[in-house]
């Protein structure tokens, strides 16, 4: 059985300018490689009939299974998706009379004026078939074209998930059935880099002819996101490959390997703490609430999380964490001693049994040839003690505070979870 | 004089699902843009060699003048970019002896022997010019097909960046010379809802036929981004058009148009905070450090933030912002009273002029028919007094949270600078 393939477009100006993520076509992506779909591309174009219908033109000369266009149904002026779609496969546009039906019905229910040129938006290719919105006025449609079967889906998220669940999932089944299963997993890694993982994750994966591997970075993260393919119609094969994968590359990856799929270290972290019933505290200065941020993104953490303190100054470090004045002027605001204070606060300030403290220089200002911009120091607490590392990280403001973020959170999970630590253990323990 | 055009093409399995944002067409969008180019699209190819081919190929038949691609031209198995042009163009690649001396010269200093298949790093469609990388190995290249300007860039932001300013912009400039200017120019609101901003701001745009403006909306703000383009080969008739046109629409937007381009909340709240030599700490339960967190995103904010307290356990409202058993039991951690003593707990242990506090039900879970999700108390403290207001925000928790901070900040910046409030304000201060 033949892989079918599929082209994905949004329409948008703020697309194109990357002001507005395309989350439609990530969801369209997932949705269709879930169903064995190949993605040939995916096109951003700009709010221009022209632009649109020759890419779309373009797009169609391939012959894909499957093209999926989201946006540019509106009334706006600059909504021109209907036009270019009718240019593209030469099909003028019909008003859908059930369609136009719905919407004039809707707007008598809100007792308002049926708005001038309301007909476009029951409008669709001549042949195709209306797809109502069962949250806006905007219609969506579907169009058979030689081999293809080209869906438009307005560009609100929530609207374009209902219409594509409801209207244009049963559809695709249908039409895509049979083809080979894929599936798909990911395993998330810390504190290797993505050359490192690379060579350890190839060498699995190569023996693979039907597998593929690929990696992606972000801040001191590595996802490694297998996919495998069936010889046949057997989904039971596709399954227990991707497991007996995932499972070897596990064991290449040792305690990095920290996850799978939707896990977070926050999540793996929490699970830990749960175990072990203890609460967690944090305290906070170069990474200014952004550690909080990232646990506090966990719905339902509030069991394990009891809260923070972010001491952006000294004064707070010392009214809020107890740390003395003597070490903020003998050892600096950025040091071990310091960082160990600030769990040893934390754990008593916050009355938690396990705390994390982050100190450093996030930059672009504050560096010195003694403590450059990217130093930062992570301290942990937990009944069995406290620890500090040194870290020296590289990067912007920003990567350097995630990185940070991540380094502290792994901290934790490895000390909780009896692991090897990471990064340059200090001697502040012993003086703290 | 014509306008130029331009499609930008990225490469990866990782962009096409999403799992990576295409940093590279965000930048190289903006740079084109600033040079009066017009963007035909944007178009994310996975990693196969077919595939980038006929992508390229479809685009150049439409003749752009410029078409960049980025990413695929390392020395992976799945880096396929070099061989994809290669076929779009019908250019066979030839190995660059000057940029393959290079490598080796870089593999010698290292004291590494150079890894098999090094070559390719060093090849160019014939014909083309390759571009040095600064930073790593892999090469760049610039090759003329047809009408088109072609240039293949590697796909890591550092890279392409440094590859791009030092040898395709000057290339670029002196290729777009002469055409019509294009000046641009963002106007940052919040308080209102896009649909409002965008009946206040059609009013003023439509006046202009060379304008454009185009909104974007996330957590809470509208960005209205205008265009204005000259009638001929005058800058600074362009220029004098866009801030005839900025100041037009900022007094359309009142109060509500709090800042330009670059501007923050954060940034305009710290600035009025310098001004009335004000320091501000922040008392956060449901949005958890995410307030303290955007803070602290400004680089040298320390001088007007102390810091923050996430008290996200009722004991850590007790113990760190001393709000009353009493009030906790009677009124709930989630109420305009606790919210007021959030406020006033903060300014005394941090010893700060000016104090947010929130708290409020971020969910997915913990809502009730009285105190729904999206519940949200916000309080601000100033010299002048505190204020409690409440708002019920829809959304997701990501969204519920951001947009709670929103509201947090442009509260504070309405009550330093004299502007009406907005939400609706409650009793607490009369009692708290």
């Amino acid at each position: 059985m033949r892989t079918p393939h599929a082209l994905i477009f949004a329409v948008g100006d703020e697309l194109v300018d990357g002001r507005r993520l395309d989350a439609n076509g990530r969801y369209v992506t997932h949705v269709l490689e879930s169903l064995g779909c190949e993605i040939d591309g995916r096109l951003l174009t700009p709010d221009r009939e022209d632009r649109i219908a020759a890419m779309l033109a373009a797009g169609l000369a391939g012959g894909p299974d499957v093209l999926i266009v989201s946006g540019g149904l509106g009334l706006a002026e600059d909504d021109r998706t209907r036009d270019a779609v009718a240019r593209a496969t030469g099909r003028p546009l019909v008003v859908d009379a059930a369609v136009r039906e719905k919407i004039a019905g809707r707007y008598r229910d809100w007792g308002r004026e049926l708005p001038a040129g309301v007909d476009r938006l029951a409008m669709i290719p001549e042949g195709g078939r209306a797809i109502p919105n069962p949250i806006a006025v905007a219609c969506g449609f579907t169009v058979e074209h030689e081999r293809t079967l080209l869906v438009a889906l307005p560009g609100v998220p929530r609207q374009l998930k209902a219409m594509f669940e409801r209207a244009v999932l049963p559809v695709l089944r249908d039409r895509l059935s049979g083809t080979w299963p894929v599936r798909t997993a990911a395993i998330r890694v810390v504190g290797l880099a993505e050359s490192e993982v690379d060579g350890l994750v190839r060498d699995v994966v190569r023996r693979q002819p039907q597998a593929r591997a690929s990696l992606m970075t972000t801040a001191g993260e590595v996802e490694v996101r297998v996919g495998v393919r069936a010889e046949a119609e057997d989904e039971d094969e596709a399954e227990a490959t991707l497991e007996r994968l995932l499972a070897e590359l596990s064991a290449t990856l040792g305690p990095h390997a920290y996850g799978r799929d939707r896990d977070s270290l926050v999540s793996v972290v929490a699970g830990l703490l749960r175990d072990r019933r203890l609460t967690l505290g944090v305290a906070e200065s170069c990474t200014g609430g952004l550690l909080a941020r990232a646990i506090t993104d966990l719905p339902g953490v509030s069991d394990v999380f009891a809260g923070g303190i972010v001491a952006y100054g000294n004064a707070q470090k010392r009214t809020l964490l107890d740390v003395s004045d003597e070490l903020l002027e003998t050892c600096g605001a950025v040091s071990a001693e310091v960082c160990l204070a600030m769990v040893r606060g934390a754990m008593r300030r916050l009355e938690v049994g396990a705390a994390i403290a982050t100190t450093g220089i996030a930059g672009p200002g504050g560096g010195s040839a003694d403590k450059p911009v990217g130093l930062v120091y992570v301290g942990t607490g937990t009944p069995d003690g406290e620890r500090v590392t040194r870290h020296l990280l590289t990067g912007d403001r920003e990567a350097i505070r995630r990185w940070a973020v991540k380094i502290s959170l792994d901290r934790l999970r490895r000390e909780l979870a009896g692991l090897p630590a990471t990064g340059e253990p200090v001697e502040a323990g012993a003086r703290g």
